[in-house]
């Protein structure tokens, strides 16, 4: 059983969060699914949906960690309590999914450096900002570098989740899970009808 | 300002209610969200997510009514003092959207009598099974009849809502908001891929 943690702060973007937990949801054999925030406690959406969560120091470290983004990032990312806990829970992560500006915070922690990724077309130059030293990918529906993959804004989050499940578990994992929930994917990752050129 | 009410229990499928959210989320001048139960409290959706609501005694009944799918419902259909407070909402709110088995607990109410809807494929004998006299569509992303707009499994939802809101607010305001969350809109809700013939 793999644990699938979701890390939550307030005003972070409801799909982001709830998009990728939806498909890996689907596996309940596979993953277990847990929410967690900084202290835990209630967590409220940038569309007022109220979660309740448990704090960062009950994570189990060795699963996959899911970095949502939203407009809570512009703050969280001077947050240095925070970027340093996601530093050591990102390091421990089999893997690091980000989605929309949740490539921000991932990129304050410096483990971007010399990596690819990408974020949010509409946002593109403020996540830019906050990592040097990374190869920011301007046309990308998700980018995946080692153990880290970055996807563009909000829904493209779960066309990244399935290429992630596609990545770790084959192509007809993938495909039933879009067959359960009708999602018609997006499935070549260069394929960014978002991109601004 | 429009109340967009949605209608949460226990088992509902996440993506169901949080995918249309996101959209309708877009238009903070335009719509007021609120996530309602039957009696308040917390909720726990398929996914584990923990979610905080109000009870249905709360609502603005004048607003749009979200009801979700999920496995919750195979339990809920047979509530009748929930059906009951479903029908009486549904015949006050100016449209009512469904996804996926949302469709069956609208079916229960009485109100899809001699309409056209559609619902999730996978469950689709179970959801017709819930109410005679309706012309199910097995061939639609997604349904609209009259104030009732009815969608396919899970994901169809997201598609239906950009539809929505192309009826009543324009092409535009659509075409915007998928740019905003970089959504690959399947805007013909007569294309469905997951039809079973």
């Amino acid at each position: 059983m793999i644990s699938f943690n979701t890390i939550l702060f307030n005003d972070f973007e409801t799909l982001d969060a709830f998009g990728p937990v939806e498909i890996i949801g689907k596996m309940p054999k596979t993953y277990r699914l847990g929410y967690f925030s900084m202290n835990g406690g209630i967590i409220l959406s940038g569309q007022q949906v109220c979660v309740s969560t448990l704090p960062l120091s009950e994570i189990d470290t060795t699963g996959v960690l899911l970095i949502p983004g939203g407009i809570g990032t512009r703050k969280l990312v001077h947050d240095t309590d925070f970027i340093c806990q996601l530093e050591r829970l990102s390091k421990e992560a089999a893997y690091v999914l980000t989605v929309c500006t949740g490539s921000a915070l991932l990129a304050k922690t410096g483990l971007l450096k010399g990596r690819n990724a990408t974020s949010n077309k509409l946002a593109f130059d403020w996540v830019c900002g906050n990592g040097n030293d990374i190869c920011w990918v301007k046309k990308a529906r998700w980018v995946k570098d080692d153990k880290y993959y970055t996807s563009s804004g909000v829904s493209a989050g779960m066309d990244m989740t399935l290429g992630f499940v596609r990545d770790i578990h084959g192509e007809k994992r993938a495909q039933d899970l879009c067959r359960h929930i009708e999602y018609i994917w997006n499935r070549d990752k260069d394929d960014d009808p978002f991109a601004i050129t």
